[in-house]
């Protein structure tokens, strides 16, 4: 299906469906929606030429866009196509995913081998001649038809099972957890008998991959015999209300009983989570063996209990970066009796255990190419490397991507603005925001949306200043100094203008700077230039929503061929998904976190080189941004036709 | 030192000290001591013919043996010297024991490499450049100087190490658990560090080796690193109030909390005996990291709270053979923070860690000598082997040799009778007692040296009923049937006369019966016969106290060249001294399980009729017990001659 702004506009694939302003923003139309297409101004009208809407158009074949689904091949105009506005008409390549097909080989690679494992084993019965021991008569029958090393049990498990053994008539389900070794050098640690129970099973085993992120759990439930997800959720982490960033928790941490209330919070909130998943499925906690949590070091510091002061002090030490499996009793976890827990390995401090299972999940060390992993939050985490070799560094960002730290900052909830289009002529936005509601706020991918405008559209100067010009007033002096109003208080939901100011401007300045100076400094430390790197992966939550060309126009990625570019979505999550469906996957996790290097830029010369040449838009060299400036020296053009 | 009785009598070698009513006793020589040498009749009376005594002789040269020390070499006459008597000549060999150069030979082979290991590692404090994780930093460190294999950390030991670290200025106490593989094909288990403290360390390492018997608790403290033992202390069990023996503990565990109250019970009893030996040698609780215990199965069982229900159930299947390490605190045992405890394996049901420690300590499995090893008590355990193959089997004594289930029986305490001569001429008794107090009852050892003494001197038939003769009065019926009176009424603390009936000795010779016919199944199953067995190592506390020939003339030890015979003394504390001290003795006496074949002589038909044969004092087979049969001859005659 695809919609045309304009007779000769190109057609713009679509679903289904897809609200009709949002497929004009995409396609780079401008559309009048002062209210954020939250259907109160009745300024985003526009006219179906040809194919059908839900609702149908009037009889004059207008509709508001905010309110309209698009049901079939459409033909739309707009004043934008009608003044011979050619934007639509821009060849704006569409944000590419990560292929199916990419992931898929990457799973099919490790293949399926839980390291949590059930046994359905039938014992011959002890007789007078054959009276060994339960255990070493569980043994035999587990090297035989489980697992070849010899299994090893704690005095718990031991305890149930003669019990177990005669209940069951000698037929047992035994679950088998073979950890990995915590470093490849380290011999293969002895699987160990989680539960022993009177067979036959009631149901397959499943686990719980877990992305335990700084703001939100992520969480999927899997069958883990054939690795199929089941149900996903996701919530925000408990640990919020004791502070927003990695920083404010460990602080909290340190205090008083702080560790152990942050722990309660995040095994809280994933407790939340599996009971959601299990009535969602309708799955009973008992078959649920396994959890495989991805986190950064912070978050997998805090989950397991372990203090996080020094994380934070210099030289920046954690208490371990790989974790031993840990009964989900012990850590308050509920699943089924004798349920283990697993975390994926970091690499330091800063580098944790999410970005290990993100490059896991995109398979960048079994790949040829040189790519740059990168996942955008209130750090930066930047990984380059290839088959041969993985750098990484974190870069501090400050919360500015996130929304926190701006003057209307918010999360991207509904009615954060959250994707910005400036018409060149006279500066009028296009804002829209989540759920189409009217504005309250700017989320982070918003702020970098309507930063790229206001740069390409020459409202703001390379240096981050307003330019002189008051553009229908919406540069205006406010009581921070001056500031861009992209929603006026008489359309904003708080009746207040939602607005982006100098400060604001300067704090994103400096998050993009860092993120692109730490990969400057890593490519320096490689010896390769930005032309080296030929995939381009943009992981986290943030990443998937956010606009690329806005990014770049910013100087925060690359100005490189976008055909390199693709989106991970939640990295982290998929690669605890592998991990938790493969053990195989789990040791390369595991060789992953041995192999980088992590590259600490508070101690790096170029990184201040880098950063330094960085604080500009998009760059103070222009050669690096080619494509950019070249947008920017047109639309200056465009301006100057008005 | 050496004393004879009668100038021709032979030289008995003596203590300085030694009581001189003990050294007759011993020496063969009959004294009249109706009051069991409690002092108060006055017939022990003999006279010092040369040498010193404590205290000195009367003028007229006479003492009261009973309250007479040894102070010098000495000749002694009495009446029995006086009257021809010529027991005193008899070549009585002493009884020896296993000398002591024989285990150091055993421990040298083994060596000294303790499971648990003390390692002061001083590490490298971090720098921006050089920022791994603690737990890295560490295992690089113990890897390179403590122990090569990569070592596992549970999650409490890892949440200290990041304060423990830096509180130590990076110098630290490492202490590290090497388990041993459950089996000889099982991969070597990951090493795991108990406890990481801030170094120096303040003294070095203590283990405790622990025999957990079903009466008695023996526990010696070492010094792990030199294996030096530095006190040792033994306690009844506290189990006792729960049953006497096995089977009653395994009732009342199988009954409601009876488990729960049984190993709280046993813990008890060890944690008590920490406690003195604590007290005793001033060390520190805090360095006492490692307790290895070896009991039978059914005490490993209720001391690790595994159900020991099936033990007495037809097969006799224990839950395990080969017990996890179990941490200290885990069971309620009292030791320092992060300790661990082992239980040697057992081989079955009825074969427990304590005998394979026994076989351990002896050195039986590479000992090119065919070897029957035998510990007496409830149940009789023997193994023979050598170290081409190992058989064992469990015998069902019943209790009598523990004096339990004898009219007049009682434990070891004041006041037993432990020790009988009967004067061939009439029947007149040597009842010597423990602590030389009136008499109370009888003991074991005592119930068997009287036996001896009864069929030996002919009041006693072959087939255990009392000949006619009333021995002036000591041969009577009794309210229970006919019965010997060793001490009479008047003589006794309890003012009754102690006895054995025939009864007590229906149920001496069907115990005695049922270990040797034991030992002669084992015999038939490797198609040997007792002149094959180069050695009997006789072990247990009863085998110390028992005299050889005594148990030799019923039956209960065959009766083959006295040289052979070696008293062990309480093999399995020694057994887990030495496994206390080197993880490859533990490593061996795993091997020693493994190996060794255990027969059910329930099932076992050359038992049923070696057992048949058996019930006869000695044996129904005379040329089974050339020796005994000579005396018994001989004494007839003697007594023909009277």
């Amino acid at each position: 299906m695809e919609v045309r702004f304009g007779i000769e506009g190109r057609p713009l694939p679509v679903e289904q469906g897809e609200n009709l302003l949002r497929a004009a923003h995409r396609a780079g139309v401008f559309v009048e929606a002062p209210c954020g297409g939250a259907g109160v101004c009745g300024r985003c009208r526009v006219k179906v030429v040809r194919g059908e809407t839900e609702p149908p158009p009037r009889p004059d074949g207008f509709v508001r866009a905010c309110r309209t689904s698009i049901a079939s091949d459409l033909i739309v105009e707009c004043s934008a196509t009608a003044a011979g506005d050619r934007s639509g008409l821009e060849d704006r390549p569409r944000q590419q995913a990560l292929a199916a097909e990419d992931l898929e080989s990457v799973r099919e690679r490790w293949g399926l081998q839980p390291s949590v494992k059930s046994c359905l084993l039938s014992l011959e019965p002890p007789t007078i001649r054959t009276n060994e021991a339960d255990l070493s008569r569980l043994r035999r029958a587990i090297a035989c038809e489980c697992c070849r090393a010899a299994v090893e049990i704690d005095l718990d498990t031991l305890k149930e099972l003669p019990q177990a053994l005669r209940s069951g008539g000698w037929e047992v389900e035994v679950v088998v957890h073979r950890p990995i070794a915590p470093g490849s050098d380290a011999p293969e640690p002895s699987p160990r008998i989680l539960r022993v129970s009177p067979g036959p099973r009631s149901a397959p085993l499943f686990a719980v991959a877990v992305d335990i992120g700084t703001t939100t759990v992520h969480a999927v439930l899997l069958d883990i015999e054939t690795g199929r997800p089941l149900a996903q959720r996701g919530e925000y982490n408990d640990q919020r209300r004791f502070g927003e960033d990695v920083i404010s928790r460990i602080d909290y941490a340190c205090r008083g009983e702080g560790l152990a209330e942050l722990q309660r919070a995040v095994v809280g909130t994933v407790n939340r989570i599996v009971d959601d998943l299990l009535a969602q499925t309708g799955i009973d906690r008992s078959r649920v063996l396994y959890l495989l949590a991805a986190g950064n070091t912070t978050m997998a510091h805090l989950a397991l209990g372990l203090d996080p002061k020094y994380l934070r002090l210099d030289p920046y030490v954690p208490a371990a970066r790989f974790f031993p499996p840990v009964a989900a009793e012990d850590l308050g976890i509920r699943l089924g009796r004798g349920a283990v827990c697993e975390f994926l390995p970091a690499v330091s401090s800063y580098v944790g255990g999410d970005i290990v299972s993100g490059v896991l999940a995109v398979g960048m060390e079994e790949d040829p190419r040189t790519t740059l992993y990168i996942d955008i939050g209130t750090n930066g985490e930047v990984v380059i490397g290839n088959r041969e070799f993985l750098v990484t560094a974190s870069c501090s960002a400050g919360p500015a991507f996130e929304g926190a730290g701006l003057r209307c900052g918010m999360r991207a909830a509904a009615g954060a603005v959250e994707a910005v289009r400036i018409r060149p002529q006279d500066g009028e936005p296009m804002a829209l925001t989540v759920g189409l509601e009217r504005a309250r706020g700017i989320c982070g991918s918003g702020a970098i949306s309507l930063l790229s405008e206001l740069v390409l559209s020459g409202i703001l100067e390379q240096n981050g200043t307003f330019s002189h010009k008051d553009w229908n007033g919406r540069v205006r002096e406010g009581a921070g100094g001056w500031e861009f109003a992209v929603v006026r208080s008489g359309q904003s939901a708080t009746g207040e203008a939602i607005v982006l100011t100098e400060a604001d401007i300067d704090n994103l300045m400096r998050a993009k700077g860092a993120i692109y100076a730490g990969c400057g400094a890593l490519l320096g430390e490689l010896g390769l230039a930005w032309r080296d790197i030929e995939r381009v992966l943009v992981a986290g939550a943030f990443g998937s929503s956010l606009d690329l060309e806005s990014a770049i126009a910013i100087g925060l990625l690359p100005d490189i061929d976008r055909d390199r570019f693709r989106f991970v979505g939640n990295g982290s999550l998929l690669g605890a998904r592998l991990a938790a469906a493969s053990m195989s996957a789990f040791a390369g996790a595991i060789r992953i976190a041995e192999r980088m290097t992590n590259v600490e830029l508070i101690a790096n010369h170029t990184f201040q080189e880098e950063y330094t040449a960085a604080q500009f838009f998009p760059h103070t060299r222009e050669d690096l941004f080619p494509v950019v400036w070249s947008r920017i020296r047109g639309r200056a053009g465009g301006e100057v036709r008005t």
